[in-house]
């Protein structure tokens, strides 16, 4: 049955999807509406053509710029640095931030052939420089590879007259100290706050 | 950014898969090569097309008949009920079985309107007969609506001269008394064997 093996071992190279999972969902596939797997089929194939990088911030959408780039409502002189397109989803959920963003799509990862250029950190400091930045909030992941990344923008930064900022890292919200991990308690120790 | 979240509602309509997971699919389709989503969007769109029911048995086929019912050396006058396509792939997987098939593609369910013409009971008492079967192995799952069936088709068969069996329910291989549920225990003990 090549058709639907050929299917599983496409599903399963999808993130978090093994080889069990694959096969559930063809299965479903294959019980389930014609229309709804028209509908789902066409929407995957067509989906890198309908979404492009937004031309000023890098965050996916269907229009040459983002909804958040051409809101009239934003503070243009604070911009906020990601790693990812989503993470501008979890960061506006929140409903604290109401500046602009810059999405790097990856983390400086030179064994990977990844450096400032293809993070595109040159239209990140022409960007700085165009908005008139005054504050820059680095929140990349706090891992290693997004800490070297925030690290190495700020200092293409030094010099410049702007406010850098790093998100906190620690224990998280309703997190149990027993069970957090040894990096994560000595982040919150450092970055412990006057009470 | 109406496409992405369009596909990352139908995505969330397959089984086991969240919103959460569904997101994390639909990224990594958008930062993904434009080839493979071209791939496994058209073999989703297409599924339906290709494969269909095979007709004797009503396994999952591109064929016709399916290459179990086209085989020379499998036992024709034994024959196994499972419930659905993925059972045979599983009760194949233990090299254990030599007969043929056949698929209910469900389980009685009055409520939802799946009686014995909606399992097609008429053709597997068609194919008992066309294939002078001297076994018949009830194959469904051993769950309320699986035992419902299979004394269901039990009764059908009554006056063939047919050896008919339920496969075991039991402790699973590798379980532990302590975590089993009491019905399996019951089962268990109820399908002990001479040892």
């Amino acid at each position: 049955m090549n058709t639907l093996e050929n299917l599983i071992t496409l599903l399963s190279r999808l993130p978090g999807i093994g080889k069990k999972s694959a096969a559930r969902m063809a299965y479903s596939l294959l019980k389930g509406e014609e229309e709804y797997n028209r509908l789902l089929g066409e929407s995957i194939a067509e989906l890198k053509n309908k979404i492009h990088k937004c031309k000023e911030c890098g965050n996916y959408t269907e229009d040459e710029l983002c909804s958040i780039c051409t809101s009239s409502d934003r503070e243009s002189t604070l911009l906020c640095v990601v790693e990812e397109s989503p993470d501008i989803m979890m960061i506006e959920s929140t409903g604290d931030y109401r500046g602009l963003y810059f999405v790097l799509h990856g983390v400086l990862s030179p064994l990977d052939g990844i450096g400032p250029s293809e993070l595109g950190l040159d239209r990140l400091m022409k960007r700085v420089d165009d908005l008139g930045v005054t504050e820059l909030i680095l929140a990349t992941n706090p891992t290693l590879e997004g800490d070297s990344t925030a690290l190495y923008i700020k200092h293409l930064l030094e010099g410049k007259d702007i406010r850098i900022s790093r998100i906190a890292s620690g224990l998280p919200v309703g997190g149990d100290m027993e069970y957090a991990d040894k990096m994560s308690i000595s982040r919150a120790l450092k970055g412990r706050m006057e009470y």
